[in-house]
């Protein structure tokens, strides 16, 4: 009977294991630890502070180590391997598939790499090399080996025959591959129909005229195409149209869990493979560089009120109310970055229709500053009894929306075509704009106006 | 021969398709668009503007309508179906999946859906209705019913015969279903151990202990279940364990993209089915709530603020300094928010690591005051030549980078608490503390020291 419930019991088990290592019970931990799957052993191993995680590998039943190591998150695997003897980890790397040695390996500084590879035996070294002589990020890079190829003539009685012989199917293998004498490939046979349809039919005439993904094709756009066709596996051709692996939806789904993630993680300044159980040390370091960056943003937008020092002087008021305007601005901006950031990576975004697109996100911004301007300068009309200060702050309302509205939907747009991530650097320039453009529009009007 | 990069191809008939509507070539685009695939008709729909969309609408081929709508997205989708008449929309919601139509029901406002449900023949409206009676975002919502169930004791041979005499296996099926004379779930045989195993074993020999999703399971977990086992499919069964559908990868995969975009999404305030390309006064309304909040929340600070008029009447330089701390307290936070958010959302911090996970961010929250604190002194005493100035400065950096810290690791674990979500409010409340704090310990510190 199958288990109604069991990610519950798991859950109780990872929290059972965890109270055995603090109170030193081992022997329980162990025992508790055989009964969890690799997958759930990577994830105690993710949710336990760095300092805990070698303890609880040691206790890992050693013929279950590969399987761990290619489940766990970059950071926590590389912090394991990084304490191994090179011929000892390459020992476990050798039993990983394709995809998985390469991304470790990648994963690794070069010259731990570069012992693991020399301690590996002849024949993984040249598969890891292979696989390493692809780009990250494409589609070579998370692909598998392991596909199996069909000739168009035969029958698929024979293939039927052929597969119960061969007795081992790969995991997640939905669709066979036909492939003419010089390995160029025709086309794929999902195996559904292989068993409905009449044993004496020739494979060719099963085809379906399946896409195949170029061997260098960014894996972002692998992922797009999956999701979009709905596909479970896709054959990998090269330039010569020459099967060379298949790709699958296990690997795509990491794919689109990083990529979303990737977003949201550099808004904020993130790298996203941080670890949220790394050492103190090197989580603040990670984190220091954006840090810095906005120290220098936010000193920026000091310099640009300390031009207006002899106003801020006389009117206590106007810097009790100066961080208003730019931080509307901040929030209208990264909104419509936000969106934009979005549409990009769903590919609806386009050079077809960023004309339409910016002045939609134009007219935002201006219906927003009429809002925001009209109640803002009602609040301070009302709290600081003058007209004249509501009348301004309004205003620079205004022009900071706009400039927001703009900023946010242009600046991407500019990043992408020099190819920088605007995940990464777009918050912090739109902030930057939307703080000094605030100041700006607040500080000089007044100084113009009340003075 | 496949086509080695069709989506490049795609890509410019949609382009072209965009060119001849608006040149008014009307013929030209029917014809471009009889070449497409139902999901790139959504995908060329949905980068579309709102008000161009019924008019692609009209030249789509009507036996295409039905699948079509199930690839768009919601606000979209919903778009177009206002304009229908109610049985129209029957027809076509008549065609799809359960899961789609039901998806797509629940997601129109009430009375239109009554209207459509009253316009369905009898037994599409039942199977609509039971999808309706499961809650949104759980296992029954987005389970199909075309699951193809065997008795434990017939053998392979007659199960292929049985399959080839079907014909049609429908989509996605990688696994059958083992169920008891009760209709219980006994367990899972895959397609691809049918076809190698020996024609005389019985099915119940070769039944993968397969897990069971119970119904009313939350989406979000059945899709880390999917992530971390990398399943193709999974059974889901009644509260009696017998089954009731089964849910695909291509299904979970959406679930997958959502939920990480949701987080991004609603940490800028947007909502997740905000379409790119709606109407200029729908996206202005749907931001506005979030810039109302914020602009209380500036206004906080402001008052915050304004309890040291006096201080800043007579120190100009203060006003020009008083974003410095807020600002980097904020992003500081946002951090530690931003991290614990995903940590959450892929299961890695629950009750057992908190206190550590909340001594590990005080403690960066201690290191980053030190280093930014320093910095920040030195950059004041140069600047501004005022030594006793860059120590307040620091000293308010100190308190509030460690506030920062704590209130980024604990707001999230007690809105979870009482079931709020983090994403949606957290940051909106962080940045509120960060400012208060922030202001309250540079311009008290002020106050006290150089007044």
């Amino acid at each position: 009977m199958p288990d109604t419930f069991e990610s519950k019991s798991v859950r109780s088990q990872r929290h059972a294991i965890n109270q055995a290592l603090q109170e030193g019970h081992n022997d329980l931990a162990t025992e508790l630890l055989q009964r969890l799957q690799p997958c759930d052993i990577a994830l105690l191993l993710e949710s336990s502070p760095s300092r805990n995680r070698l303890d609880i590998w040691q206790l890992i039943s050693s013929d279950l180590h590969s399987d761990v190591l290619e489940e766990l998150a970059e950071d926590v695997r590389n912090g394991i391997i990084d304490t191994m003897q090179p011929d000892m980890a390459s020992d476990l790397l050798e039993e990983m598939d394709t995809d998985d040695l390469v991304d470790t390996l990648r994963g690794l500084p070069e010259s731990v790499s570069q012992d693991i590879l020399a301690a590996m035996d002849e024949q993984d070294r040249q598969r890891a090399e292979l696989g390493l002589s692809y780009g990250e990020d494409t589609a070579g890079f998370i692909m598998n080996t392991d596909t199996i190829t069909l000739r168009p003539k035969i029958n698929v009685d024979v293939v039927l025959r052929y597969l119960r012989l061969k007795g081992d199917i790969p995991e997640h293998t939905d669709t066979l591959y036909v492939v003419n004498r010089e390995d160029k490939l025709m086309g794929g046979v999902a195996i559904t129909t292989l068993i409905t349809a009449a044993p004496d039919t020739p494979v060719e005439d099963l085809i379906k005229d399946s896409e195949a993904i170029p061997v260098d094709m960014d894996d972002g756009e692998v992922a797009n195409l999956f999701e979009r066709y709905d596909w479970l596996s896709a054959p990998v051709v090269d330039k010569n149209n020459q099967l060379v692996g298949r790709i699958t939806i296990d690997d795509v789904v990491d794919i689109i869990r990083e990529d979303a993630e990737h977003s949201m993680m550099s808004m904020a300044g993130l790298d996203d493979e941080e670890d949220t159980f790394a050492p103190v040390i090197k989580s603040t370091q990670r984190r220091s560089i954006w840090l810095g960056v906005n120290l220098f943003t936010a000193l920026m937008a000091a310099a640009v009120s300390d031009m207006f020092e002899a106003t801020l002087s006389q009117l206590a008021v106007l810097a009790i109310l100066n961080t208003i305007v730019p931080s509307m601005g901040g929030v209208a901006g990264n909104q419509t970055l936000t969106l934009v950031i979005r549409g990009m990576a769903l590919g609806h975004v386009s050079s077809a229709n960023a004309r339409w697109l910016i002045s939609k996100e134009l007219a935002i911004g201006f219906f927003n500053g009429i809002i925001w301007a009209v109640l803002i300068a009602s609040v301070i009309a009302i709290w600081k009894q003058d007209f004249m200060l509501g009348a301004v702050i309004a205003f620079a309302m205004m022009i900071n929306m706009i400039a927001a509205g703009l900023a946010g939907v242009t600046l991407p747009m500019i990043m992408k075509k020099l190819k920088i991530d605007p995940a990464l650097a777009g918050s912090v320039i739109l902030t930057t704009i939307t703080d000094v453009v605030g100041i700006f529009a607040f500080l000089g009007t007044a100084t113009w106006l009340l003075m």
